[in-house]
Order: C-alpha cells, then sequence, then structure tokens
C-alpha cells in the first residue's frame, strides 16, 4: 500500500449537495500526484490533496498495483464526481519511457473506471495554460498560481501535488463548463 | 466482461500435482491473447487458450476495464502458477501508440499482480527464436511451431492466440529452467 500524504484544508466530509467535486490526478511512476477540490456555484474550494508513491525497490507488478490501489483509496474515501488526468508526453527521449509510464496510467484510468467516474484527459500545455495564461509556464509557476487560486496558506509539495491541483482547475474550467451547478 | 474465445483441448481441471501451470499473454488493447499449458516433468499440454476482446466503440477507460476483467478471469479460472508476458515494441512508428499499448498492458501486470501470479517478460525476438529458431519468423510460422510443439489438430486462430502459446513456450523454456518439476 502507497502512503498517501494529506494536505487538507477543508473536512472532507463536508461537499454539499450542490457542490460538484472534481478529482484532478498527475500521473507518474514514482509520485502520482492528486487534488480534490469542491466547486459551488463557481466557488472553488480544496478538499484534500496529496500524493500515492510507489517503491523503486519492489518489483514492477508490485509498484503498478500501490498506485492503482493508492488512487482507488483517494477515489473511495471522497468521491470525486468526475475527475481530470493529465496526458502523458509522446516526446519522451526514450520510448520505454512512454511505454512505463503508460503502465502508470492504465491503472489510474481503471481504478476510476471501476468506480464509476468519469475521465477527461488534458495536456500539460493545456494544463498550464489555464493555471498561468501560458503554455509553457515552469512547474513553480503554476504552484504559485494555484496557491493565489485556491487561497491556500503556503505553496504546495512536492510539485506533483500543485501540477494535480492545476489539473483539477483545467478540468473544471475546460470539462465542466456545461454543469449548471458551476455557472 | 469481454468474452473469451475457448480452444478447449484438455480439461482445465485436469492439472496434476506435480504439473507447472504456465500462462502467456499477447498484451493489445483491441485482441490480448491468452494461452495456459502445463508442464508436467517435460510433457507440455495445451489447457485453454483464446482471446479477451474490448470493444472499439466503447470508452478507452471501459475497454481498459474490459482487458483486465478478461484477463482476471482467465487467472482466476485456471489458476496458472506463473506469467509470461511479451514486451512492447518500444519502436512504433507514433509514440503515442507506445503510451496506449502501455496502458493496456499496465492493467495486465495488475491482473497478475493481484491475484498472485509472478510475471516474466520476453521480447518479441526471444519469443520468435524459441518457437521457430528465427527471432525474424513471420506469425504464420510461429502458429505452425506451437501447432506441432502442442500437437494441435489445426493451427489456432487468431495469430493473437498463437503467439500468446509461444509465449507461454518460452516462458517455460527460458525462465523456469531452474524449477525441479520440469526437468
Amino acid at each position: 500500500m502507497s502512503k498517501a500524504k494529506k494536505a487538507d484544508v477543508a473536512d472532507a466530509a463536508a461537499k454539499t449537495s450542490d457542490a460538484v467535486r472534481v478529482l484532478g490526478i498527475d500521473p507518474g511512476l514514482n509520485i502520482t500526484g492528486y487534488a480534490v477540490i469542491d466547486v459551488t456555484r463557481g466557488q472553488v474550494s480544496l478538499v484534500e490533496a496529496g500524493v500515492v508513491r510507489s517503491k523503486p525497490k519492489q518489483s514492477f507488478a508490485r509498484r503498478i498495483a500501490s498506485i492503482y490501489e493508492g488512487v482507488s483509496d483517494v477515489i473511495r474515501e471522497l468521491k470525486p464526481d468526475t475527475m481530470g488526468l493529465e496526458e502523458l508526453y509522446s516526446h519522451y527521449e526514450r520510448p520505454k519511457t512512454s511505454i512505463i509510464m503508460g503502465h502508470a496510467r492504465g491503472v489510474i484510468c481503471l481504478a476510476a473506471e471501476l468506480n464509476g467516474v468519469e475521465i477527461k484527459s488534458y495536456a500539460a500545455t493545456q494544463v498550464k495554460k489555464i493555471a498561468t495564461g501560458n503554455g509553457r509556464a515552469s512547474k513553480t509557476q503554476v504552484q504559485l498560481a494555484v496557491t493565489r487560486q485556491l487561497n491556500l496558506p503556503e505553496p504546495p509539495e512536492p510539485v506533483d501535488v500543485s501540477d494535480a491541483m492545476a489539473i483539477a482547475m483545467c478540468h473544471y474550467y475546460l470539462g465542466l463548463s456545461g454543469n449548471p451547478l458551476l455557472g
């Protein structure tokens, strides 16, 4: 089992009936960032964010399983209505990296599907553009942007968490615009 | 749920206590081939082989879930002791293909891990070399080789099934040589 570092800001049980709960996931083999936000009539609040880690010394299959179990736990505990998931770069220097990252992202898709959560995918450039106005922004710029947008007391660490927050926000802005609860 | 076309040759329940049961998997997004063989003191017999299909009209996450559920069913029903799994080509023309195939292979690894089946990976060239003596053999050559080696009444179809048989045989020859039951 992976342990999720939780940076609670609001009570996870406090979701109101007219809120839409959005999960953002930044997939990775070592560290997968997650962030859950509630959106109520255009007001955004952070519910919880953290990371799911896999242990590099374990077998590849066990690491994949740790990611699956960690993300499944987050979904079952926080019950998001919908999920935004970052696409993988298709320009890794080594094709093997694309394949390995695909394994990790595959089990994240599976965790969402088997728990009845719909998925939308976003390119990293889309996520950065929505967060900062610049599709090529640095991770630090994204970190500062979500700190401001979510009224956080300090920038979230590690960057996998701030990236997951930006993905959740991107999904809210781009993926849920037709939702009457979000007007 | 995916349906598995079964090409039964022996009774799946007939595994003797001194047999080692080997599962071979040829991963794919549309069609994943599987083959289960029993090895008893150097004698190889086919238990069952078939395919797990995903429906192209369904969502990507649902397709991934169908592969996961189909492979999990095969493992739970036939209870292999060990699994050989083909590696993905790292030289697809489009990097996106590597990523998509990685998603499918990731959930296959997960199905094995969560059911306690160890996995060994083999390159396609290794599998072909073991089956035919030639690492660049055609799929038809592999098909004819496994037909002969497993004493099948006719060549297995589709080639995803014959490839899975060749992967299971490769795992027997390369991955299990230290096993005293296989002498």
